[in-house]
């Protein structure tokens, strides 16, 4: 509790200034369901939707924290301030040992133009479809111009991310029966880019053929994006330059065809809906303190009713 | 629609003679969230209750499907009916790859006592936490004596399935990492009896030690349920009669302490709030007809308004 000695409007102040700590602590505000959220949210509301929100995922062993700590040395070498989000999602109980690479990452510890958080899987609240779209938020009103969220890849969190994302790289990898894995994965349905690293081993060409004719057979309307394939190196830094130029044409793209405004807005609807849910939930939580769902919960668990005359009743009392 | 012949009480009739189509039927109208639903919940609601729910989780590879297989032929031997649930969460496009290995679970398709189903992973309402215990409540209902619930090892999901089983089975095999990889999942915390399965292969021996060595670290109360380390060989049937026994012994146990009553509870107060949150969640998307929940986006997006006060908004409009 004592350090919370800057209020909200300063700590928002000074992390649009560039001071690490301060978006640090907002966002720990955002993981630690602090009482002081609703009030960091209305600071952060003016200085919304100006950062690139770029989800990275792929399967374990493709060069994940690898290739993102090569795009954030690209994009500091033009210039622009990189937020970095690690998320993992797999593991509901530990922190998860995402950026497992981090020695990688300490590259940019002391560049102030770069943030870098791992942040722990599931919260009280309903965990990655909750706190992350939080947390982006803050690193969009911090003034980011690019947002890297990394995600293990496995399944349901991919096409979270994605949805929490302007843009999403798929990575793959030769060798690991990648093909299969993304199909299975879903991940083709999520990409905007797609990156074969490790672009010098054997079976990279493979790897490239498959997923082109995987992509083929998707349907497209004339007007849609249609998702480069690019080949990269990411331990060598080769192909990287490349993959920011085919993410800066993406945001031209959704800027022009109206995709960015649109997905924002779809955006801001899930997470207000989210929001209100656990408003609701945890008006239940208090209902549940009146003892009033438990004892509908013997009742269902007897069979003396049913859960949907239970919810009902549930409703009611609201 | 022209399938939907026989109404429902007459459904749950025949399902409790022991009529598969009739089963079959009912966990479809789950399925595919049928108006109809309400009404099933409310004739299956007296017969609730009597099925012990036996969770399987595991990675890739275990052995799950053949263990399964195993499973129902023992229960079988003794003449119990048995049923099975196959959910794979993994993928939120596809039905989904689990039961790959069908072709050993086709020795019970002829077998009335046996009723055995794949589930798509995730459905409109909210997917296997909404799903899945409704299906269970048919099988239930139904009047298996054993229902056994199969699910492919990917953290979050072995969660939602051991919060949804009377008892859950954890199944290892050597020469997978599965040390590494239980403890990353979450397994342990979450198995109430350990299974090694491919106990003749090289590593069983170790892979039981780690698994006695890790549970060894868990904090329990002197009453607490002690969770016991199998060893089977799935595909030649060896152990499997020691694993039903473990299982047996679980619900005399569950029984006399109380706990199967508390977790039944437990778990009746979570399937009735999400149905709850199911329905608000649907107020909502009318009020999204409404256009009222795009406004509030749209502002959000723009930054005109923060998701909270959006929420807030929301909320008093329900």
């Amino acid at each position: 509790m004592s350090r919370r000695t800057a209020p909200v409007a300063e700590l928002v102040e000074r992390a649009r200034e560039g001071d690490s700590r301060s978006v640090a602590r907002l966002i720990s505000l955002v993981e630690d369901e602090s009482p002081l959220l609703r009030e960091v949210m209305a600071a952060l509301a003016p200085h919304a939707g100006q950062a690139h929100i770029v989800g990275i995922t792929g399967s374990p062993g493709v060069g994940k924290s690898t290739s993102t700590s090569a795009l954030v040395s690209a994009y500091r070498a033009t210039g622009k301030r990189v937020g970095v989000l690690a998320v993992d999602p797999s593991s509901p109980f530990s922190g998860g040992a995402l950026l497992g690479d981090r020695v990688r990452m300490q590259d940019h510890a002391t560049d102030a133009g770069v943030f870098i958080r791992s942040m722990a899987s599931r919260g009280h609240l309903g965990g990655l479809a909750w706190t992350t779209p939080q947390a982006l938020r803050v690193l969009d009103a911090a003034g980011f111009d690019v947002v890297l969220v990394e995600t293990v890849g496995v399944g349901q969190s991919e096409v979270e991310i994605a949805g929490m994302a302007d843009t999403t790289l798929v990575l793959l990898a030769p060798g690991m029966g990648d093909g299969i894995q993304a199909a299975k994965a879903g991940i083709l349905e999520v990409g905007d880019i797609y990156v074969v690293n490790k672009a010098d081993r054997d079976g990279a060409q493979n790897v490239t053929r498959d997923l082109r004719a995987m992509l083929a057979l998707a349907e497209r309307e004339p007007d849609d994006w249609r998702p480069p394939i690019l080949k990269t190196v990411a331990s060598r830094n080769e192909g990287v330059d490349e993959v920011v130029a085919a993410i800066e044409d993406r945001l031209v793209w959704m800027r022009g065809s109206g995709v960015l405004a649109d997905r924002r807005r779809s955006r801001a609807r899930d997470e207000i809906e989210a929001i209100a849910m656990t408003a609701l939930r945890s008006r239940f939580a208090h209902l549940h303190g009146d003892a009033r769902l438990d004892v509908l919960a013997a009742k269902v668990a007897t069979g003396a009713t049913d859960p949907y005359a239970a919810a009902d009743e549930l409703i009611a009392a609201l």
